[in-house]
């Protein structure tokens, strides 16, 4: 049986897996990042992960036909990282092909980590047997990724699916990427956090709301905080994740109204909300949808959890290099 | 040599035209399309063209590889109008491939007309030899083509790139679609002449403007005339026009962001206003794209003019058929 090797690259950990040509993953493991240690060391725990991930599965080294690897930022058609990869310190500009290659004598191609988990949602997840699938990663930030035909659509300088800076509010809200109004910015985990900011701002002091009491006794505001307190009827919160629900409904309506895939797939962290998200979304997505569109168009969950990451990385090895 | 048919239908004119691999327009011919009389007598004057430009064609009927048509609205895999072409009434519903290839024998394919004209852009015109496109055609609406990896991205259901129904402003104007907020109720040239109304409705009575005194004189408000007032330094004219260099800056961009192309083409009668248009546009274009996209995708002007969509339609034919 053949293999490839995924890797996801996240902030904290690198995951590592030998997956089949059906999307089963076969060994998987797991590595700090230390990404505090700057890019070179980053890159010597994907190679020291690479080598123990060989040693241990028991698929035959010639019968892996190369590495796919899912980053934060660009990667460029040489296999070096152009940007976009903040949480990574001195990680742009490390080329990771050349030194993957010489170590191993595999094939490898790597791209950006939220393209490569819509690719993995798309043929094995959410998205299996269609053919074009867009999805959006709700998570500190919005990632976004694009199939069409069945490839994974990487734009011509790998920064396709740059979702979470498009413009919502025009004069809108200050975003990291140095723009104002990004869908990031009101749909994301953090964004929904400013939105109770500014919402408990406006809040008639001589209220109780559970989630102010909440505040008072010492927790601290987060998406997850919010979503509790809705669950448990509090109106403050229940206007907070109404208004969310608006912001990324209008990002979500765009991104139908652009690419009319067959599916839409919401996945990261902020969807553990469920329908608390999901039921109010609906209704803005619908809002903010051509209506011919809307009406032909499912929108889902995620199925792969944290997991689509690594499974698309290989699934993107199985397509370059099969 | 060989040749295509393609055919533009349009609210008013049926542009037909046999057009050769490399995209000269051997022979092409016009009619009337006569909507008004409904869509069975507008299949007839198609059939009717097509009848005429074989006979009037120096290309040989067997040599001919099929036709190409681009049409308002969204066309099923059998050849359907399934809906959106609300300037045709009667159209939808009209199947187009039978009554064509039984009084032909030709194969023939239909989509909507702006993904056509941006296919016939991006080939032969303002986006030849690159690989990725998206334009966006100004007129009375917006529509939106896509191109990636040289070929149409027609959507599941050939309803990719109605982005002139991207919201980019939240509980903003109303649409005709039944939406608020729609891209083309601000930038296409009825959404100027929208944003005219409300800039002269708060415009200081006492205040003179040249757009005032030829309105006063009895001209009729519409993007041509606001540009040529800004053209000539009139203040209210050039206020008009920054704000809809922005509206155009928020919604390009924001096509910039999800799909990073190599280059991206605005066509439509509103680019006639030329550098009034392109010069503030660019620099909202920048306000709303994620700089590492910014600094790396062209955007440009349409080269084919009101041949877009028949070079465009003969394009989709080889591509098919060839």
């Amino acid at each position: 049986m053949k293999g490839a090797i995924g890797i996801d690259l996240g902030g904290t950990h690198i995951v590592f897996s030998v997956i089949n040509p059906i999307g089963k993953q076969i060994t998987t493991m797991t590595l700090p990042t230390q990404a505090h240690k700057g890019g070179k060391h980053v890159l010597r725990n994907i190679l020291t992960g690479i080598e123990q991930l060989i040693r241990k599965t028991p698929i035959p080294k010639k019968q892996i036909i190369g590495i796919g690897l899912g980053t934060p930022g660009a990667v460029d058609r040489q296999g070096t990282l152009i940007g976009g990869a903040q949480n990574l310190p001195g990680w742009e500009g490390t080329n990771i092909y050349r030194p993957v290659q010489n170590k191993f004598n595999l094939r490898i191609v790597a791209s950006n980590d939220a393209t490569i988990a819509a690719l993995g949602e798309a043929r094995f997840g959410a998205g299996k047997g269609k053919t074009n699938v867009v999805m959006i990663t709700l998570g500190t930030g919005i990632g976004g990724g694009i199939v069409i035909n069945n490839k994974v659509y990487r734009g011509t300088h790998d920064m396709a699916g740059e979702v979470g800076h498009m413009t919502i509010i025009m004069h809108g809200r200050r975003c990291s990427c140095g723009k104002k109004g990004c869908f990031e910015t009101y749909a994301s985990a953090t964004g929904i956090v400013r939105t109770a900011q500014d919402f408990i701002a406006a809040y008639p002091k001589y209220n109780s709301s559970l989630l102010l009491n909440k505040l008072k006794s010492g927790e601290s505001l987060s998406s997850r905080l919010i979503y509790f307190c809705a669950a448990e009827g509090d109106s403050l919160s229940l206007r907070i994740t109404e208004q969310t629900a608006e912001y990324l409904g209008i990002g979500i309506g765009n991104l139908l109204n652009i690419l009319s895939p067959d599916i839409f797939i919401i996945g990261g962290g902020v969807t553990n909300a469920g329908d608390f998200l999901l039921k109010p979304a609906r209704r803005y997505i619908k809002a903010n949808t051509w209506n011919m569109i809307f009406n032909r168009t499912k929108v889902v969950f995620a199925k792969l959890g944290d997991q689509a990451g690594v499974v698309g990385a290989a699934t993107l090895a199985f397509d370059t290099f099969n």
